[in-house]
């Protein structure tokens, strides 16, 4: 057994590499690929011995499946260090920069300033373009108008740079990239996807596209980047680079760290790839993952490019307690927030399918330069708007203290709190809304109805656009106007029976803090239809396991209301509108559908093509390779039985037949070919006779098989957990059709009532 | 298309309850039952319109997957409350009780004492015996012997009383169950494992055997009890109760709520449900187990049992920063952590073995006083052993500050820190070891000695033993001990290079504490060898991300040298000790069988017994289900051409003859029997001819097949995956042999150099 073993692996060293490879949009399967990998390290384990080379090699093997995490941890980590970095920069240079120091950005070039300007906020060192130009002795109009414009022309610039890159080097670049690493790791092939062109241009355009003040983020382009360094660091191991399924772990585990890094999330960054991006997620990956989201996040905290120790911007730490009755207003903010998640993915899937169908398509550059002349145009006067996202939303998410004084901490307290007894926070005074919270209130709705409005016009243009700091965006400001509502109305009837028990008279016992982040979840929920890892990360955010209630019921309200409205998330949708192979693994099928209804050749077509053991020649199977463009055929024992032999691979058998014509000169065309075990010997008198050519050992003699009478939900479930390719029909034992995975998909996609064609590739 | 369904519901109607009951000690069929589900499902939502109340029960349906869980959730979370203030209670009573109101522990007897007695720590209402029998006024070696004879006495009668209550009402309630829960999980049946009785009796041993302070834990019988809840509930639903598969869902489910109500971790609950516990676990059960984990810790916190508003008695908010030089102590704790768990599992398991076949076996009552009074008595002289072992990590994991006054943080400083310039902790200055330090030192190590060997023992007895805790508490002594040694290192050469940029001099950066939680972490993960899971229940126990590096690396080096030992943790090798059909799906199978290997009939075997599709009569059948056990029979069409047609259940044998007989009375022995679809229709001339019996409608016509050819890696995927009983192994066609779930379970054993006949049941 051990020689034959032997003697397998050496004759199939030769065409091992060959086999993997896929074409470019074709789909994998997973059961050969995993077969194939556990071939190879058969193979390792076996040889180990012979030498030390070989036993370095073994070594090598069993760590590099660490190694590769911890590279792409690291690399992952950095590369989210820098972005942010970059785009913490230029988004602060819209407003203005550093005189002498322009690298810095405002809060660098303030830190260490000691003339703190009279305003109290700002300092000297930071200048506004305005004031650069020489025009801040100006009227206050013109110096308005003067950075109002030099804003504009910077956000247009940056745009346009982004759009133009993304054009001319790596149209791959554009997008979250999540519905394609979603796709690519549920086993699909998209050259190019995961390159260093893509990472490269991804990472110097989402910077650039988050500056722009378009409504979008870099949280979804960190799992694509951090996705692409997965694909490059696996090309570096032959194990994973040369195993499309072994390769789909790291990727896997890429995307984890991806999540960490952009939210300072690891465990909710492992459960996102779990729940949301990943196909096939063995125990082994989800621990490898979690190293390598845990290797980014270090590294990212070690750049520190915040400067706050954390990863976020708007990492929180509440001290507050909620109290029951506000499960109330929690249940609906998670409401509301699925349904402008149904609203969006709607309203953004016909808007992306009239740009796929329209002559819109056609000018990418344009369409940005034109959403962000409006985008930069409507933002700049609301100071909610004109500030990145992320800062807008760690603004809405700060409690009210003694020290913080903003607009939106602006009650008209009977005493104005200066004095410093407040150092408690719980003891902050509740107080009617002030001038400075009404303004910040008119100005927040504005931002919200705007924000709603443009990201479903922003998601989708072709540049880097991530959705969850919008949605988030929305999602805050909705939260915090509602906290705002619930607290006037607790200031207002002290004596309610609902919440007169847990409030103190005088005393604030709601957060409208807290309310802005459940927002935020209960929005991010209702686009992309997370649950747990939504959670997780939020719960991460919020650093205490004391808010995870209020946001599990607004995920869970938000969930079950989105649901209501149609059942698929934003990524789900894109991949549906553009037509990927995704065999969604979270659905059920729940039609009573047979395999016979669903198999190909459908009555009246043409009979199945096959290949038959005995009595095809050499021609008769170029003919058949030629004429067809089938991934493979199934053998069987003759045209009187069909009963099935096993199923032969297109590209293998191209192999073989060149194979035979290189080895031996008399294969000619009408050499006969046997798939059989013993192949008659050629009688030595007509040595001139055509060799005959013996394939059997280029048969696969396992293809997974169902009958004509199965439930198509078996077949699905068939197709989804062992993640084949193609499945054989038979009827007692014999020969009817063939299914593929895009036969299936094709059916589901009518049994849903939309276009069976709208399922593009293979 | 709809007519017919609703016909083939209604004829399915009478027997669906019975198709669905499997024998004790059998395996369930997950695609059969799930088949089963979406049936039912079907014919709720067909029938909703039919009236109002087929919409209530529509709509009931639709949401018992969520009160279901519910439901779960607060039964665990109350459960859980009970037994940790009962819990300890009793504890408590061993070493006195509180004058006047005995029903109090002594936490809560001190709690509005204003009478502090001299020593500092105790309150005056709270007594020991000696005082309370009034022998108080004895000497000191007079009170000492009474104390310590009345706690052995206690324990001893706390112990018996468990196992006599565990012998007489409930012997499924010993052990810590998680082995068996994993087992029920992966689809295997094990009547009354999860009843009211085990849980009832469960509830109440647990306690008491945690207070007779034998080494053991609650948390893991915390998650047998979660199961039992989560089955009784299931039982209220049809859905879930009458399913085996979907009934698996509540469990993992309750499951999560076991470790979050455990460890006040819900997050790490779900996850170790994910990793370790659960088999089949779709997204939809992770989205639930999340609700009900919380719904639990939520309960749980209400109850408040422990009077900190947090989960559990060893929860800590460090703040101290580590440092990078720290990870070589981290990772060499984690090594011995997992070279602990190894030799324990070697150790634990031995002695299981023998107690099954040796006489030890019978006298179960007798073996739990003798291992109590073992550690009784040897547990009391140690104040570090006296105490509740979830007490003593408590201890072990607290940071020494100015406010904490303990040998543990007896220090011997220059200056003794008693004014309140320490109120930062960090200024905590670093010295030598002072003299209490140093007695806490020799009773920490003689604790871990005794412990670690006194745990191997306890394992296993029949009374409930978690495992958790016992484990914990020898890496948490552990922990500090190194964490002492690496603080006094750092003390004494404060200019290594390893650590002279870290730490500055006179003072501490070294936390002890921090590593008793490393090593409580290391030791834990050697023995259970979860990964992710136990990372984020440390996690979630530490209160803080910044941990989460040091414990990661602990879990990594444990789980690496755990596995060099031994690649099974506890909970296997309990299963595989039982010899449970549990089919590992997180293993790989890495060897070259093939299915002709595995399958029955073996060359030299009886012929597989088979059903024809025409030629049997009554008789014939009645024959073979009377003379054979199988749980099927496959069909074929004829003996000659041996072309497969289906599978045929031997329930669903004996119901359809039984069925036959009742319907018509001319079905005699010799009735022909028909499974084929057109079944010749009798000669109208000959009524006196026995009737026909038409049994097509049994025949599963869609049975799973693989070619003889297979490999056993990919039936072994197969069988793991899609979760089958059997699988018929076919060549070109005609039928070969069969391979159940046993026989993989049996050849994978012989392939592990393990007796295969240790696989017990079907």
């Amino acid at each position: 057994s051990a020689t034959h073993l032997l003697e397998t692996l050496n004759s199939s060293d030769a065409n091992i590499d060959d086999i993997g490879t896929y074409d470019d949009f074709h789909t994998i399967d997973w059961l050969r690929e995993m077969s194939r990998n556990r071939l190879r390290h058969r193979q390792i384990i076996y040889r180990k011995k012979e030498s030390f080379f070989r036993t370095l090699k073994g070594l090598h093997d069993a760590w590099s499946g660490w190694l590769v995490v911890l590279l792409v941890g690291l690399a992952a980590g950095t590369c989210a260090g820098i972005i942010d970095i970059v785009t913490k920069w230029l988004t602060d240079i819209k407003l203005g920069t550093c005189t002498g120091k322009f690298w810095l950005n405002k809060e660098s070039c303030c830190w260490n300033s000691e003339t703190i300007s009279a305003s109290g906020e700002n300092c000297t060192e930071w200048k506004t373009w305005a004031a650069i130009f020489g025009v801040d002795h100006g009227s206050s109009t013109t110096i308005y108008a003067v950075n109002y414009m030099l804003y504009i022309v910077l956000a247009l610039s940056f745009a346009s740079l982004a759009a133009i890159l993304v054009k001319m080097f790596a149209p791959y670049a554009c997008g979250s990239g999540i519905p394609e690493v979603k796709t690519i790791l549920s086993g699909f092939i998209i050259r190019g996807y995961l390159g260093k062109w893509t990472l490269l241009i991804k990472s110097i355009t989402a910077p650039l596209a988050v500056a722009s003040n378009l409504s979008l983020g870099k949280e979804g382009p960190l799992v694509h980047i951090a996705g692409c360094c997965g694909n490059i660091f696996a090309h570096l191991f032959p194990k994973y680079g040369k195993n499309e399924a072994k390769k789909r772990e790291v990727l896997s585990a890429a995307a984890a760290a991806g999540v960490s890094v952009a939210f300072g999330a690891p465990v909710g960054g492992v459960l996102f790839s779990l729940e949301e991006v990943s196909y096939y997620f063995p125990m082994k990956t989800l621990w490898r993952s979690f190293f390598c989201a845990l290797t980014a996040a270090f590294i990212l905290r070690s750049i520190n490019p915040f400067g706050n120790s954390h990863l976020v911007m708007f990492y929180v730490t509440y001290n507050k307690p909620w109290f029951l009755f506000e499960l109330v207003p929690f249940a609906l903010i998670g409401a509301l927030g699925g349904l402008y998640g149904a609203a969006f993915i709607h309203a953004n899937l016909a808007w992306c399918k009239f740009r796929k169908t329209s002559k819109l398509g056609n000018y990418p550059i344009i369409e940005v330069m034109v959403v962000t002349l409006v985008t930069a145009a409507a933002s700049y006067p609301n100071p909610y708007t004109r500030i990145d996202a992320s800062m807008m939303i760690a603004e809405l998410v700060k409690e009210c203290g003694p020290v913080v004084q903003n607009n939106l901490c602006d009650y008209s307290f009977s005493k104005q709190p200066t004095n410093t007894t407040f150092s408690v926070v719980q003891d902050f005074p509740v107080a009617p809304i002030g001038s400075g919270l009404r303004t910040a209130l008119w100005q927040l709705a504005l931002a919200l109805l705007f924000k709603g409005v443009i990201t479903v016009f922003t998601f989708g243009l072709k540049v880097p656009t991530g959705l969850f700091i919008p949605s988030m965006g929305v999602g805050a400001i909705m939260g915090r106007l509602i906290g705002v509502g619930v607290e006037q109305l607790v200031y207002m009837y002290p004596d309610c029976v609902l919440w007169n028990t847990s409030c103190h008279a005088g005393h604030s016992c709601v957060t409208p803090g807290l309310y802005a982040m459940v927002g935020a979840a209960a929005t991010l929920g209702g686009v992309t239809r997370m649950t747990v890892s939504l959670v997780v990360i939020m719960f991460e955010l919020t650093g205490g396991l004391q808010y995870i209630v209020p946001l599990m019921a607004a995920a869970m309200f938000s969930k079950w209301v989105g649901d209501a409205f149609g059942n698929e998330g934003i990524y789900d949708g894109h991949i549906r509108l553009n037509g990927y192979p995704f065999l969604d693994n979270k659905e059920e099928f729940t039609h009573t559908t047979l395999a016979t209804d669903v198999m190909r050749p459908r009555r009246g077509d043409n009979p199945l093509t096959v290949v038959v053991q005995e009595g095809m020649s050499v021609e008769d199977l170029e003919t058949l390779v030629r004429t067809t463009n089938f991934n493979g055929f199934p053998v069987i024992t003759s045209h009187d039985t069909q009963q099935l032999v096993g199923y032969l691979y297109r590209r293998d058998l191209i192999l073989a037949l060149e194979n035979a014509h290189q080895h031996n000169d008399n294969v000619l065309s009408n050499s006969p070919v046997y798939f059989t075990l013993h192949a008659p010997t050629p009688s030595l008198s007509n040595t001139n006779d055509p060799s005959p050519v013996r394939l059997f050992n280029i048969v696969d003699l396992s293809p997974i098989t169902v009958t004509d009478h199965t439930p198509m939900e078996i077949v699905v479930e068939i197709f989804s957990k062992l993640g084949i390719r193609q499945a054989l029909v038979t009827h007692n034992g014999k020969l009817l059709g063939i299914i593929t995975k895009k036969d299936v998909l094709r059916h589901i996609a009518q049994l849903n009532k939309q276009d069976p064609d709208s399922i593009l590739f293979n």
